[in-house]
């Protein structure tokens, strides 16, 4: 039996939950949970904000921990080897995109925390290739909100052929951004952090960002006109997005990988004038995972986290509703 | 003194009207204007429609002639040369866009009838270096919709490295979309036309689309979910951009060449979940211009025009307005 925490109810509190797992399939792993990172999106799960859930749900896609056994085809992963989960726990792995090594845009990939139990558990299953080895020179405390957090920042310097020198500029410096930052100031970008406080000013600069704008000052943003290639947004709120797509250069990305729920209304001239793109995405492939994995170890990132103990996790989950987190929230065993 | 025809009101009837242009500067070229394409963009600045203009307004921007005399410094072009005119009449010269070739999205380019009088006359001046010269075997009757019309849609392939094999949509079988046909035809790629009427079905058939999809018909289009890598927006109404997006694969490219003037209401979940872009453009860089006309030679594209004489100026007009026109209406000498 598995012993987890699940939520019984949509905005539930959670509880203990056993399972039984059954058989271990040939292609599975199952991971001795040591850490998992809480990410908002546990929260809309939870809470079915984007759509009705089915519950039980065992929320956790930032999972770190040991193989502690495999099934009898899995040959790349050895029990005792440290590993991470995130949103992704098995592909269709026959579609074009898995052919492609593009498994998380699979239409049939099966996330971790929906019809599927993930990390707030003791152990977790999943198929072995969204299972990602993590490399020596990683702090495993530390290590749970790259799997969802940091591949979601880190995908689009990859996807959109960012390049040393580039001005890049991050809105929302929380879990993802604050990662962003490290990963941006790593790859040798202009980094420029969009900061709606004078705290959060200091620390974005702290963190790699080299110049800072008041989100809620339009007039500095309206000064910044021309100036980004690329905007990751990761705010899950409506912002003026007119605004903030003025200051891209031509050719300039304005990219959400955070899920405002709100429809974006764009100016289809903003776009044509300067041939701008807007666009998203979600997490990234088992291949760019590892390839994040060993960049932060190369350029020593760190995620900034608060610790809990499973035990809390209701209280864990109490303080990143309070929106106040530095900057993830992590469960530790 | 130049014979032109000049609205003077919003949505005011064309009427003579001459200018003197005063001397001839060392970048400047001179056509004899034998050709002028009417594009949608015409009517828009005709009638204030993006904006307060200044009248008069000369209108055309889909100029064809020839070479009647150029500046001390012009080198490229000569007396006598087939030449043709689009949206740009000159740039700043000295930004980075311009300075890496991308003349197009210089923030300083000068449009052809907006603080400038455009090719609705005799002749029309620009700088050298936004006058193309036209290579032989193309029509020069039919060559004017190439320099807007034609390389509006002809960019998007350059730019989103579109290859053969892929998978691409035209929504609106006008004068941008007839001409998208033919190019995504010859470019190798599987192309589908969106179109509203049974009769234009069969046109865009014969135009190089090998697939219709209705547009008004929200079931098929439902069906051909996640089916195109690119699909170009010619026209210039809302449509429901949700079920458009939809039918983009991963990582797929909604791309606006329309200026549509209602906000895109897009969903961040659409973008987010398949990694897709919602992007536009404007015309194109002089490099551009140059390929696409090669591109014509090579391929035998032609514009369909229907041909008017420039007397007839608001009959031609009000031809464009009727929204009937297959697919480009051209004043001719």
């Amino acid at each position: 039996m598995i012993k987890a925490y699940a939520a019984f109810e949509a905005k539930g509190e959670l509880k203990p939950f056993e399972y039984d797992p059954g058989e271990l399939q040939s292609n599975e792993v199952e991971i001795d949970v040591h850490y998992c990172g809480i990410c908002h999106s546990d929260l809309s799960v939870i809470d079915s904000e984007w759509g009705q859930m089915q519950y039980p749900i065992v929320p956790g896609h930032e999972v770190v921990g040991k193989v502690a056994s495999v099934g009898s085809g899995v040959s790349h992963l050895k029990v005792g080897q440290s590993v991470g989960l995130g949103w992704h726990a098995g592909y269709c792995n026959s579609c074009a995109c898995c052919e492609s090594g593009d498994n998380n845009l699979c239409a049939g990939a099966q996330p971790t925390i929906m019809g599927h139990h993930g990390g707030f558990a003791d152990k977790v299953r999943a198929a072995e290739n969204s299972v990602v080895a993590i490399p020596d020179g990683i702090d495993l405390a530390l290590a749970g909100p790259l799997f969802c957090a940091g591949v979601t920042v880190f995908t689009p310097l990859l996807e959109f052929d960012i390049k040393a020198g580039d001005k890049v500029a991050v809105i929302g410096i929380g879990g993802l951004g604050h990662l962003a930052l490290q990963f941006l100031n790593a790859w040798g970008c202009e980094v420029t952090a969009f900061t709606s406080s004078e705290s959060k000013k200091q620390e974005a600069l702290s963190l790699g960002a080299h110049h800072t704008l008041d989100s809620r000052n339009a007039d500095e943003i309206d000064n910044a006109a021309a100036s980004f290639d690329l905007i990751i947004s990761t705010v899950n709120v409506k912002l003026d997005w007119g605004l903030y797509l003025n200051t891209l250069k031509p050719r300039g990305r304005l990219h959400f990988v955070g899920a405002v729920l709100e429809p974006l209304d764009i100016n289809v001239f903003s776009l044509i004038s300067a041939q701008r793109s807007v666009s998203g995405s979600a997490v990234g492939s088992p291949a760019t995972i590892e390839k994040m994995l060993d960049f932060v170890v190369q350029h020593n990132i760190k995620a900034v986290v608060e610790p809990f103990s499973f035990e809390n996790v209701n209280e864990a989950i109490a303080r990143v509703r309070s929106g106040k987190t530095h900057y993830r929230v992590v469960l530790a065993k």
